[in-house]
């Protein structure tokens, strides 16, 4: 039996800050690839195995999965997993290729699958923004309503990572 | 024979403001429903069917879809269109859901999709954060190295909409 994308009201599968009785429900990074190699890029078969193979390094459990082609340039796809979803969407005439990485629990962590998909996309420089998605207050169970928190954004190449913002933790 | 997600290079295809050469190839809206309806968001079914709906309402053209219901609750499905993607992640329990629309091109409009959903899921309230993705200058065709750009944040009832930023074309 496979588990909800939010496992359960433990808190302990939640991301929980100690000091805090709010909590997020789901992990979003927004990520933004270029200077990939353009044949990885338009190449389906390829796209869905390493987007899938993110899915499984990252630590996560692989429900269903989509890849498309489209014509002449460009493959969209999207790894439904029991934490939530990895999607992609590639640009190959521009080198680009934009991917969300959404989940939900402690059990997996999209920054690995960013990283994986960083080097197999053979992307020169990528940026990744992580948004906390679904604030909720634990000790009343009920939903904080307010539009994302901006928990992060780096920039990364294969010279290692740099921070860009520090909006650590700020609601925009 | 489908067309592209990025349909072509004419400008005109792209989001163009008229005194810029800089174009995003993509706008993604990330949804935030509360108060929903809990049966509505645990039930596969109705999900699949309101999602399908809402991209064909923005104007999009449906590729493929995954849906998959999680025990003991939960539903989340993905609509591939030729424009990007939508995705929804739901929480009964909490009357939450968690919605990306992912468009490309101007031949269809996300917030039509929104204000569908906002309707369908008996949202009580709900946010909506666009952002502008794949930065691109127009005039070398080259990629801009950027992380999103905030273009605008609504919080939006069934009594209407009231703009909650006006951080409009800000770069964060």
């Amino acid at each position: 039996m496979l588990l909800p994308h939010q496992p359960e009201r433990d808190p302990t599968e939640l991301n929980v800050k100690p000091d805090s009785t709010v909590v997020n429900l789901g992990r979003h990074l927004l990520a933004e690839f270029y200077d990939c190699n353009s044949n990885i890029l338009n190449n389906v078969q390829i796209i869905e195995d390493v987007m899938t193979e993110a899915a499984i390094a990252c630590g996560a459990t692989v429900v269903e999965k989509r890849f498309h082609h489209f014509s002449p340039f460009g493959v969209s796809g999207v790894v439904i997993i029991s934490e939530s979803h990895l999607a992609i969407h590639t640009w190959p005439e521009y080198g680009y290729a934009a991917v969300d990485l959404f989940t939900c629990g402690n059990s997996c962590d999209p920054k690995v699958a960013y990283d994986y998909l960083q080097e197999k996309l053979h992307a020169g420089s990528a940026f990744y923004s992580e948004l906390k998605r679904g604030l909720m207050n634990l000790g009343t169970q009920k939903m904080i309503e307010s539009p994302f928190h901006l928990e992060a954004q780096m920039a990364t190449s294969t010279a290692g990572a740099a921070v860009i913002g520090s909006q650590k933790g700020e609601e925009i």
